[in-house]
């Protein structure tokens, strides 16, 4: 099957974050690619992803880097698919020096942008998701019966305060 | 004709940065709705406009607000429909209090964050125009159209280095 | 008996931190109830939670999230009793998001926030004591009471220095 | 009349911050007191001034401060009322030195702090207005009549959208 | 004997950090006190030290604390003795709070702020024998004869470099 | 005659801070061209542009950008010759974002970063002269020299002390 | 005569800042020398001004800088007199890189810190002063009449804030 | 044989860190020699080594240190050879306050500065090599060698991606 959604990170290191977002997509039953894409050490590899994307049938790009973090806004630069950046964890900053470097795009070059680790990968497959299902009546569905699981597990959880 | 973008913003001081997502529709030609929703002095209004917003036919919904910007996070909340959240310039942090209230949502409810300002509220369009592009070839065209513009402005622009 | 302060939080995640703020309330014999309650999993339920506050009798609400904590702001927005608000410390930016989602609220709707972490969670159940012992001399002099054991022991906590 | 609430501040240069408490407890029609009580300039009558606090009646106590701002601190440090703390912005950091030296105070003497500047103070006088409401009825409402004043202001605001 | 410098903390867990002080009083064998004294917790206390400190003797101050570090700008305040500050590293914010609220004291009342942690307690300790050796030659050799061997250790410690 | 030095920017807005970098390179008599390069809306001549680089007899590329600055970076990936990268000075967040999304390089692709703004730009010059410098006998004596005058300019300048 | 005081700052746009700390000394009269010795425009003169220090006299020495404010540091490091750090308001970041610069020193080599800007400077005057203090009665007393009529004027402050 | 880069570190603990710029100089065969320099406490030692850096042959300095790090800033004072910076990693502020230290230098003295910690470190190494190569051809084709050799391992990491 095609996939819908491309799931590219700058390095396998990533892959303990990412692996969230692909978990989302299993879940909701939307299918997508994962591959290690390096903005800095395969830039032209990058530039063909990109590039080729919307002819090879994806519709959502969802991209994952740390530090310098340049994968996602470069990507955004080569295609006009919606573009999610998940800004992952690094050492020293936290996360904050990713988190600057994907969100604080130039005018022009939109990155839709979530939360820095793991609940940004969650977000990221969800936002895939939500922006698939404004033309796919199942994955809305899928989206509303997860919404409904949620509430319940959190109006449960209070008797767990102990 | 009925709006597939619902532009919402915290108050009317949002305008002056808001109104560059509307510029960017305008050029596009997509059409949006622009309110003044307040998450904090006019919750239910909030949650009512949320919760219709698939219904009434919007497709996508961008949300401006700066400080402890609960708006786009709220919204996002209440509806399936992809969010994208605009951080405005905030007066004593200059928008870095927006960003975090806005990007750092929890797994499961995502916002699509922007870059703080202008240059948000331009990609916040863009990003709008780009989802809907994925099963809209006339506006895939336009943005297509837009890039190549741009590219050759920035081409020209180094003989202004003087 | 009917609860004087309601201690609400966004996941079970937080009591590790909340609980603190159970402790001095229990230790200064005031009533509480304690709940999970999530801004963007249970939307409605917040609602009516704040909604419903002063008509129930509860006087001070306490409110912990962490991140893009937007559980305080919303629910000052559906009432006016005083809400205390806890940035629980969160992993990647160590609760500078929380601590900024919560206290830049914009003018007119207030959360009157505490520190990050276990001392926020404790100063707000000192917080509410304080603001009920306004009206109640029990509770004013258990706060004193307690002031003064605190001081006992620190004056002789100084023979621990070796 | 004896005042309800105390506005202190560290220096008459707060005053064009703290000006908005009075005026929001003004408009409320709370009584207060305002005076200039330095933490470092005048560490005595600040003392004297928390101490004495709730024996004059004093119910709630406003502190505003910029930079290394431990009015605040101090003065809750010497009273069991609860104490407000406003960040005023600061020259070289913008509030973030008087919102850090105001917010993590250590467990056992909180600090209600609310947002740096001038949402602050407003909102700062609105906290103490609830914070009375809990056992003042004509507060109360006048406190929701301004809820409602205000929610209807932005629900009209849209229209000034252009 | 009596002490020269006057070593105080907020509270017995500041004092992994504030022994490096007294370690290095102790090599250069100036003479000096330790206690704890809490600017929120002893206000009195501390009041009462800062005023008898120049009487009792004590020529230099170090005060050490974390969070919203109150202890030495307070101690400043009431006496005309140098004293130095000590920013303890604290749990969510690393001591940044500590550091801003420590050395953003308004102009009148200054702080000799030093690093966070224990390097910064070394060097109260080196700091409060500097100013003593203003007039005490042998302070000042032994001071020398410090610099002289720390000058050696580094040189030879290239071999290390394996 | 052939330029040594590369000098590219993401936007002519960028061009008052540059243009310190080539007012250096004049001074020193070293030869350099200036374009506009932008990493997100001219992707593909980036890529010739640093492609081409050394072949065109280039030793040095200095890159100056804003926000989300991935242009010294990405130029960086596609050329082994030293590239220097200066942040120039953004909106909202004063050149963070431009500081750290410029030297959080991932190891393997190194950016020579200067500081944010003119002197920034300065120093790129200068950066640049002194790299040429190792093999170029005539830019270190003039680089010398415009360290001596600077020495001599510092020393006469105590007398505008007044 | 012999000055106590060397006050010394990296640049001559340092002076607008620095003047303050002579007008403090001025004011004290505690008798002061004033040059601009730059850390990197002029090294060796830096290394003889600091090591003549003492046996010209000198007993506590000031350095203003900003940005990579290393003048402070590195004077301290040729010296065993107690020096004092101002860190000198920058443009892009406000400061905060001139505070870290020169209060992060590592154990071994103090730096006596004060705030950023104006205040830091005004302090580092009195500070030098409260340091002279410990030996020199007059200037002890004329420490303690300027706090006592600091302390007059913010009493009678409190009838300006209208 | 002479050594062709010099890589010098404030201590030996920031050896974990710089044993990395070492390991890419040897993999390139580049000639170097590492040494303990402090500029704090051998201030006198990095003068000489600075200054004669150029005369022994070295053709680039590789300077790491953490905190205040004055290091690589003293020694590009006193050379005019390229002097590369790696902000070591520091307990309380995670190589913030490293970073700005050494990158915020002022118009006149370059650091070319590379990312915190051991991606900074491994990023000297190849940037000293880099700037080699401009005039050394085997270092050029070392440089690509390696590029491509990384290139490939990402290409082939996909696979691990489960």
């Amino acid at each position: 099957m095609e996939a819908a959604v491309g799931i590219i990170m700058g390095s396998t290191s990533d892959w303990e974050t990412m692996k969230h977002a692909c978990g989302i997509l299993d879940e909701l039953q939307v299918s997508y690619e994962k591959k290690v894409v390096s903005a800095h050490r395969t830039p032209d590899y990058m530039f063909e992803y990109a590039e080729d994307a919307r002819n090879r049938g994806l519709k959502v790009i969802i991209a994952g880097a740390g530090g310098a973090a340049h994968l996602p806004g470069m990507v955004a630069a080569k295609t006009t698919l919606p573009v999610i950046g998940v800004p992952v964890q690094s050492k020293a900053l936290n996360g904050m020096d990713s988190l600057l470097s994907i969100v604080q795009m130039p005018g022009g070059v939109p990155v839709a942008t979530v939360a820095i680790g793991k609940a940004g990968a969650v977000n990221a497959g969800l936002l895939a998701a939500q922006i698939l299902s404004i033309t796919n009546q199942e994955i809305a569905e899928a989206l509303e019966t997860r919404r409904e699981q949620t509430r319940k597990n959190v109006l449960e959880s209070s008797d767990e305060l102990v």
